[in-house]
């Protein structure tokens, strides 16, 4: 009897989840992942911190290597092979090998499309110069940092203030660069409130960044060599030696939607809660597919790697005949931008607003541990609630402060799980959580946030 | 018409919260608190860091002072009045000014008892000998501060093994003692399992502390002037300049037995969810009276001052007219022993068997962020989970880490917030976490610890 076959198209988060997966529940399947790109399974999040040096290696992002998943789980990876076509008739992926240009079918018996998503570039006169850059891939970091290394440039313009954008203003100033962030009308870090994103406009004031809000960007000049020299606005010019557009993804659904699977109006893989696409032997994963928002209970678009990676898990499971489902999102995300780390869960004031919840907010700040151990001093941590008023039910969480532990990330996490558990604010409040003098104050901010929280929703 | 009056024994944690509330409720009350010792609203769980000098002053202990009490919140406290009688029938409490040593009486509508718990004292001979210290209060902690200023020893012998004993074992150590650290038989820090108490153990070798375990003690040896020498064991002695009882504390509910009020077994007095006594008109919270454990929905003796600030402000609320009621706790704790921070909350091994669970237990070691961010390098952390093999709920975590960050403390918070909300190991699996190199691994440990804890579920 021929064991059965599974392709995976991409070999990251999503990806190598799912490939893993039918590993474990199949041991005799024939696995196949074909990867565009040189390298797998790494960390895309860690892209800044390899462009500001301190990884010294792209391989220092690798988790595991295309030789680990060979010896290790018997997982043939084929990189630098670009998936080209799916036809579903026959069961098969046409994929092109970009080195030697032959190209290569692989036949499936299940197949998951774990394509993630593409930069967004805007359509501007001049956005196809040279040294405008992206930041998404391995093979992305390895250019961006060899054009410093190489040119050793002195100014940058980042085109967009989303957490990507600003993690990568810190890497080019920790590089010495002159950094100059250029943000269309609206607030920076739009996921967050206005006051909190206000934060950390101050934090790049005194980082040096230069931050331009409400820009209208009318193009981008280039020299003879067709290298961009300046970023043009309605009223002025940025000279710069280089310039990084981040300005978000678009998910990756081509080859899904050429070979006739359903794609949503705003370009995900149309898939059920199991992963599964339109067609029953093809799952898809990661970020070219969307989620459910547990707070809302509608699709969303909001690519994380922490997704994929519970995705692909789950369109591994199923392919290979288990019974799992991904039941969706609340939004959590952390960053650290300069000194400070931002996180956030759930909706934002916006977004409740959008959804028509009738909600009240409260913000506090309070210090981060007791001041009875001050080793180091406590510092003040900002956190925002969002709560709906009819319910008292926690809607949404953001927090600020400085980055030096996980007092952020790990409470921001807190509020996640709350939010994952429909927690009301009055419930919050009444959380056990642990308290010593170097790790809270007496009260912990999550419970005094609740606290003041619950006074508005009275109010 | 006469305001009313309420009256709280006791000023640290619960009985300033219960007063505040009261205050908040009922702005035209009179409120007056008594206190034994001259400090008010002092933070206990700082006396370690205020006797190994990192604190300089007790006052640095202290949240608020009578003062502020008095002038923000116009709430009366008299320092240094012990309370020695209720009479329930006239609502009056008799305090003995401890100064001046004259008698007090003081006519209320409203009691509330927090009196809190008093340290444990084996009755073992020379147990009455000088310079065998407790600690508790920050009357104790001035005592066993400036005995150690003034008298300079050089030998300290700890008798018990909780977070108290080992948190005080690393002030001496800090203030440059020799300490022996004497445990009868059974495990360290008894709340956790034994493999991670082994840990812990790891750490006490390795900064100098000599644990000695299994220990049956015979007594205190004293010189001339009755202070302690030696503590005696069966077949060896440890010479020392004085000893740290810190074997537990006891519910101090003498003044609320005899006054009538139902006192429970264990010595805790008997309140309901409303923390109100067997009269109708006392209140009780704090240490002197017990929690509903939320895991196995029974009585336990937990005493903690997160628990006691939440008791007491729900038992100013109820004694002011309000309808507030305290669930429960699920017994969370952190420490920070040395260079490690220990966590736990809900059941260990030992308590789920106790209690009959069918449980299975999983372990792992992995850092607590990403390698693509090694500023500083990752350190792993030991997580345990303790979980029901029927319904796959969970039961408790442990976590050991190195003392650098809130990356442990915060975590257990995020099991405690699991426990609370009774979630399965497969829903903790599915949590939409926060991550970012330098906050946490791809995959979070929390996650981790879920996914191998399923397989042993499964198993």
């Amino acid at each position: 009897m021929r064991e059965e076959k599974f392709v995976v198209i991409g070999a990251v988060a999503a990806g190598m989840s799912a490939a893993s997966r039918f590993r474990r529940n199949k041991p005799g399947a024939e696995i196949w992942v074909v990867q565009k790109g040189e390298h797998v399974s790494y960390g895309s999040c860690g892209l800044p911190y390899f462009v500001s040096g301190l990884v010294k290696d792209i391989r220092g992002l690798v988790v595991y290597d295309a030789t680990f998943f060979k010896q290790k789980r018997n997982i043939n990876i084929l990189t630098c092979h670009e998936a080209i076509q799916i036809d579903r008739e026959a069961k098969v992926i046409l994929a092109r090998n970009l080195k030697h240009n032959n190209k290569v079918k692989l036949g499936y018996d299940k197949l998951a499309i774990c394509t993630g998503a593409f930069p967004f570039k805007p359509e501007l006169p001049g956005v196809e110069l040279k040294n405008i850059f992206v930041i998404r891939t391995a093979e992305d970091g390895v250019v961006v940092r060899n054009f410093i290394d190489k040119e050793a440039p002195k100014a940058v313009a980042i085109i967009g203030a989303g957490p990507i954008g600003l993690e990568m203003a810190e890497a080019f100033a920790v590089r010495g660069l002159k950094v100059t962030v250029i943000k269309r009308p609206g607030s920076i870090l739009q996921m967050f409130d206005e006051d909190m994103a206000g934060m950390v406009e101050e934090e790049l004031k005194a980082k040096g960044v230069n931050l331009v809000k409400n820009a209208i960007i009318q193009g981008f000049d280039g020299d003879r060599e067709g290298k961009v020299k300046a970023v043009v606005l309605a009223d002025r010019r940025y000279e710069v030696d280089f310039v990084l557009l981040a300005t978000g993804s678009k998910p990756d659904s081509r080859l899904a939607r050429e070979a006739g699977l359903v794609v949503k109006a705003n370009g995900v893989i149309a898939v059920d809660e199991r992963m599964q696409t339109s067609n029953p032997d093809i799952y898809a994963a990661g970020d070219c597919v969307g989620q459910k928002h547990l707070v809302t209970g509608k699709d969303v678009y909001t690519p994380r790697g922490t997704t994929a990676n519970k995705q692909g898990r789950i369109a591994g499971d199923n392919a290979s005949g288990g019974e799992d489902v991904f039941e969706g999102i609340v939004g959590t995300l952390v960053s650290k931008i300069f000194d400070l780390t931002v996180a956030r869960t759930g909706l934002s004031s916006n977004q409740a607003a959008a959804e028509g919840y009738n909600f009240v907010t409260s913000i506090i700040a309070h210090p981060d541990h007791s001041f009875t151990y001050p080793n180091p001093e406590p510092e003040n941590i900002t956190t925002k609630l969002i709560m709906d008023k009819k319910t008292g039910k926690l809607l949404g969480a953001q927090m600020i402060g400085k980055h030096k532990e996980m007092g952020v990330a790990k409470r921001i996490d807190i509020f996640a799980t709350a939010l994952q558990n429909r927690m009301t604010v009055d419930e919050i409040n009444r959380l056990d959580l642990s308290y010593s003098p170097p790790y809270s104050p007496f009260y912990d901010n999550i419970l005094i946030a609740a606290e003041v929280g619950l006074k508005k929703l009275r109010d």
